[in-house]
C-alpha cells in the first residue's frame, strides 16, 4: 500500500470509508474550515470512535494536492483488535501471553522495532492507546520488517482500563523503573504478562506505572543514561523468551 | 557543535586543518575540478590517510552556500584512537575487553544505538572501518545519547587485520551466523572478546566472519526474520554485562 492509498481525501470518501468499515487512524480536519464541515466532522468522529486532529490549512494542502475539502483522514494500515478478543484467542491455542503495552511511544522507527522483536520472541500482542503514539504508517511497518501485519495489534482509549481488563484476565503487568530492586532476570516473565514500555523522554505515565503489579531494571554497568527504548524491549522480550524456552 | 562546524569548506582550510592535527572523517571532491585541484586533493588524502570520495558538484552546492572551489571535509566530531593503544589502556585498568566491531553498518541511527547499548553495558571500545559506515555525525551523536564520547572509538583501513591485532593480543572474536549451534548465552562473554556486528541487510561479510573464534546465534521463538541490528546488539551486549556481573 502506497503512503497515498492511506489518505482519504475529502468528507465524502471519509462518510463512505466509514460506512464501510475501513478502519481510519485518525481525521485531520482544518482549522477554519466551515461551521458545517466542522460539526458533521465532530459528529462522524463521536459515532466512529476516530480521533479528530485541528490542523492548519497547509498541513493538508502539503499532504495532497487534491481538492480537500478541509478533511484527510489516514487509514489504518493494520487491523486494531480487541483485548478480550485477541486473550480469549491465546487462551484458545494454549499459549502464555507476553504483551507489550506502548505507553506515549512516539518515534516510529522504535515502535517498528519493537514489533520485530516481539515476533521474534514469541509475544502476541501489542497495545496501544488511540491517542498519543507514532502512527503504525509506512515507516513503522517497515522498521517492523512485517512484523506488524503479523502481531495482534490492539487499540485502547484507556490503557488504565486495558491493565485492568489483563488483570481481570490473570495477566501480570510490569514496567521498569530505574530505581526497582528488582532486575529484568527476576521476573516471573515466563508467566502471562504485559510489559508497559514508556515514553522515550518521560518513562511511563506515573498513573499507569501504579496499576503495575511489579517494576524491574534492566542492569547497567555504566550509570549515564538509559537503552534505548526499542533496544530496552528487546532486552525484556529476549529475557521472556529465554524463561520460556 | 553545529552542523555547519562539523564542515571544512575550501581547499586551503583543509589543508590547515590537516596541518592543524585535525580529523578528518572525509573528503568530498568535486568529479569535474580541475586537474590540479583534484592532484593536490588526491596528495592529501594519502598523505594523512583520509577517505576522498568523489561527488557531483551539487551534492557540494547542497551542503553550502559558500565558495568551496569542488572541496568539502567533513571534520571528525569523535577523536580516533588507535586499536593497540585502547587495549593497553584497557589492560592497565585491569579490565577485560569487551568491544564492538561494526562492519558496515550504515544507519546513524543504528551506530548511535548500539554505542548507547555499549557503553551502558560496560564495552569499552567500538572498531570502525574508514570506509563503508555510517557517519559518526550529529544524528549518530544524539541517537547514542552522548555515549560516542565517552567509548574509545578505534577507525581502522582493514577490518580482518583489526582481527589479527585482536586475537595477538588474546581477544577472542565473536560473530553471529543464523544457522550457528551456540546460543549466545552459551559464549564465555565474561572474558576478553569482542563482536563483530555485520551490515543491515548483508550482515558480517564472509571474509570477515571466517575470522572469527566462535558462532553463535540470538534465539528465536518465530523465524520470520531477525532482530534490528542495534536490538540484536544490545541483546548480546546484555548477555555480556550479566556474565560479568
Amino acid at each position: 500500500m502506497s503512503k497515498k492509498d492511506s489518505l482519504i481525501i475529502g468528507r465524502q470518501p471519509l462518510v463512505e470509508a466509514l460506512q464501510s468499515g475501513r478502519v481510519i487512524d485518525k481525521i485531520l480536519l482544518q482549522k477554519n474550515a466551515n461551521g458545517e464541515v466542522v460539526s458533521h466532522i465532530r459528529a462522524l468522529s463521536k459515532e466512529y470512535d476516530v480521533p479528530l486532529q485541528m490542523v492548519p490549512a497547509e498541513k493538508l494542502n502539503y499532504m495532497t494536492r487534491a481538492n480537500h475539502q478541509g478533511v484527510i483522514a489516514l487509514a489504518a494500515l493494520v487491523v486494531y483488535q480487541d483485548l478480550d478478543t485477541v486473550l480469549a484467542e491465546i487462551e484458545e491455542k494454549g499459549e502464555v501471553p507476553l504483551l507489550m503495552m506502548l505507553d506515549g511511544i512516539t518515534d516510529v522507527r522504535n515502535i517498528g522495532a519493537i514489533a520485530r522483536s516481539a515476533y521474534c520472541c514469541g509475544a502476541q500482542a501489542i497495545i496501544i492507546p488511540d491517542k498519543g503514539v507514532g502512527a503504525l504508517n509506512e515507516e513503522a511497518m517497515k522498521s517492523s520488517a512485517g512484523a506488524l501485519e503479523h502481531l495482534h495489534i490492539i487499540r485502547v482509549n484507556s490503557l488504565i482500563k486495558a491493565v485492568d481488563t489483563l488483570h481481570e484476565k490473570g495477566v501480570q503487568v510490569f514496567t521498569s523503573e530505574m530505581k526497582a530492586d528488582k532486575k529484568i532476570y527476576e521476573l516471573p516473565l515466563a508467566e502471562a504478562c504485559c510489559i508497559i514500555m514508556g515514553n522515550e523522554e518521560r518513562g511511563v505515565q506515573p498513573y499507569l506505572a501504579k496499576a503495575a503489579d511489579s517494576f524491574f531494571s534492566i542492569p547497567m554497568v555504566t550509570q549515564f543514561d538509559s537503552f534505548n527504548v526499542s533496544v530496552a524491549a528487546g532486552i525484556i522480550l529476549y529475557e521472556a523468551m529465554k524463561n520460556r524456552l
